[in-house]
């Protein structure tokens, strides 16, 4: 039997001010790194443990799996980063307080940006573009594919191409994996592996820190998969 | 020109407990960690940047590693961890209080296993090689290369292997560099670099976290090197 365990980041700066992160690149609060231990506590009590680790180019999130790695004793196992695990973008949306996004747009339009699998936010404009562009996280990548927004099947594009062509043959290799990831960027793999319709996925929330296990068969079929407590 | 800069882990507990330590693996003190986060401040203040880190698997290099990252905002870059860049391996020595072994052997002999390139400190008794053999850190490697005890010549010999066949490449594509590892390490770079004799490295100390530079011309010879303050 094969196993992955997927974990949100802590809580972080923008979580706490309840606006839209997307891509920028926030730490996490006292809070979250709490809960990056706490995680840390509860994988080590059911006797987990990790060969290799893949994490976002996000401090969020490598921050998170670091933490985690440390209260297990296993900071020495390779980590592997890749901008295909950010969170989804979210456009213009990418650092707008959600109280004000909602009172300009009603909430119907932010939910639908927000959930829907099918409707983008408002583009960047140019100028933050430009930015991303020249970012050095993103240098060496092709950089046709970086987004001025993404929808969640954007999202699950980018990430199952990882998928399948990173954690997949490591699984086959029967490595014990963790993937310190985002909100969408997990809901895109949980979509994947429970065939979930996009109404499904819609209403799945991921909570911070809380590890989710899977278990799979030979051909990576899911056999359960439960949150460690 | 190329740059490459080196830096030795912060105080760790045995080197305040003046221990041998080894391939021991214990971590930084709390001025190990300040120690760190200052060596991270000197860099950004000089403008230097990283595009690839390297380490051992021994946690206080890499935590010094991650700490300086953390300070340069550099935490997305790629990382590799491997045993080669290990301290050199102390053999029996290992976790003995030098005090003791210097009074049990004399100052003479416990020099010469420190500063000699050729003589070897006594080898790990067979139980405590096994567990060496069964340390998850050392899974996936070549278990025959796997030593009892090391001279300054055999650590030299396996971290040259990792120079050549994976720091190297990267030198040749202009990545900017940092090696953060340990006193035996960095002395066997150095004395490689800077062709010294064994006499000269014997005598070389470096200190701990202040990052050393060195610039190198097309064919990787040193134009220069220098400790960055």
């Amino acid at each position: 039997m094969k196993k992955i365990v997927f974990i949100r980041h802590g809580q972080s700066k923008f979580n706490l001010e309840n606006r839209f992160t997307g891509w920028l690149d926030v730490d996490l609060t006292d809070e979250g790194y709490n809960q990056a231990r706490e995680a840390g506590k509860i994988l080590s009590k059911h006797g987990l443990t990790f060969d290799i680790g893949y994490t976002s180019v996000l401090k969020r999130a490598i921050r998170t799996l670091w933490i985690i790695l440390h209260e297990m004793d296993l900071m020495w196992i390779p980590l592997y980063k890749t901008w295909r695990l950010n969170e989804r973008h979210y456009g213009d949306l990418q650092g707008k307080s959600k109280a004000d996004i909602t009172t300009k747009y009603g909430e119907k339009q932010v939910h639908e940006w927000r959930r829907s699998a099918h409707v983008r936010p408002p583009k960047l404009d140019e100028s933050t573009f430009e930015a991303l562009v020249q970012d050095p996280k993103y240098q060496n990548m092709d950089k046709t594919l970086l987004p001025y927004t993404e929808n969640l099947i954007d999202t699950e594009k980018r990430v199952l191409q990882y998928w399948h062509h990173e954690i997949v043959p490591q699984l086959n290799h029967n490595k014990h994996i963790i993937v310190a990831a985002h909100g969408n960027t997990i809901r895109a793999l949980v979509q994947y592996l429970d065939k979930k319709t996009d109404d499904e996925i819609a209403n799945f929330n991921i909570p911070n820190t809380v590890p989710f296990v899977y278990e799979l068969d030979e051909n990576l079929i899911p056999l359960r998969s439960y949150y460690l407590e």
